[in-house]
């Protein structure tokens, strides 16, 4: 039965996913980088010098098994990125998602096919119909949906999300995009793990009950 | 040197020191004591038949060295205590302060001596001020701020706490009072750990860096 998983989607303390404000220099706003460096000491991110451990252990799930992502229209570019017609994505020629991404956006746009099995399908639609289409395109296999906090948070509260994994990393960002809001008793519909790492990060699991 | 130290101050996943809506009834709101339940599985708090593993240890360091402590109105007792000269706070006729108790509230009353060495003294002051009574009150030892999440907040962004424990439990509240509001960048201030347990909460501690 193919899953729907959110992997490796990294938040402050106060639960921001993003900081503020967006541009085109600065993808997570205030926020810099900071939100991500955990990961960018795996063996997941660096292949040549990365840790193996926790945090690699849990950042390496990110592609077991996906056959499609679905992403926000803030995650594929900057503001405005609808109306620069050669706009790609921030990921150059091959795309680490080696897989059909569907981009929600209330702009859509003919698909682009990119180098090592990316294409970019531009959708305008509720989170269902996207997961049902990603499904489709998934061939069987797992949806991932790939952020930001918005399009997460979307899909938890409509019911849409099987596993989740989130990173709390030690910062206090004060502002951006929550992805705790609306959330409300979320523990009443998934188990929910706390694993602390020796790089100070905190990864929770939500695991659906059945 | 005294220290200002917070202890054992439960919050949820996204952020929430107390739940909607505090009443007699319900001293934390729609929470109710699940904040807490880590706490009372401990034997800090069950001298008979709890834990002795990290929950406790960590609950433990509540009581070392503590001269005096702090707290918001909201912690002592529900809305509207002040209209009631009887009240004495929610812990009986022996509170578990064993110290002076310095209640923030902008309509004092005069002191309550209790049972056991704890006296509640009444105080219309702002976070500085009432630290510099309480650092006296504690006669050399240790100030520890009680909470509710407003005092906790209002004397970190002060810059007036050394150190910090804050537990966080895996539900989402969803609303409440919420710690992090008005502390971005702590971690310019403090150093930060985090200490994931067995029974499923995440020890955050806050070492002001000097």
């Amino acid at each position: 039965m193919s899953e729907v998983r959110v992997h490796n989607f990294s938040i402050s303390l106060d639960g921001f996913g993003t900081g503020d404000v967006q541009s085109a220099d600065a993808p997570f706003g205030h926020a810099g980088e900071r939100l991500h460096e955990w990961m960018f000491a795996t063996r997941f991110w660096d292949k040549t010098g990365g840790s193996l451990g926790a945090d690699n252990a849990f950042a390496d799930r990110n592609s077991v098994g996906i056959g499609a992502e679905i992403m926000g229209a803030g995650k594929f570019g900057p503001p405005g990125w609808q109306d620069d017609a050669d706009w790609k994505g921030w990921w150059g020629p091959n795309p680490p998602f080696h897989s059909p991404v569907i981009v929600l956006t209330h702009r859509p746009r003919p698909a682009i096919e990119m180098e090592g099995g990316t294409t970019f399908h531009f959708l305008d639609a509720t989170p269902a119909e996207a997961i049902e289409q990603a499904k489709t395109a998934a061939d069987g296999k797992d949806v991932r949906i790939g952020g930001g906090a918005t399009v997460i948070r979307d899909c938890v509260a409509a019911g849409l999300v099987d596993h989740m994994h989130l990173v709390q990393v030690p910062i206090v960002l004060g502002r951006g995009v929550r992805v705790w809001d609306g959330l409300e008793a979320l523990e009443d519909s998934f188990d929910i793990e706390a694993t602390s790492t020796p790089s100070g990060v905190t990864h929770l699991t939500f695991t659906k009950r059945r």
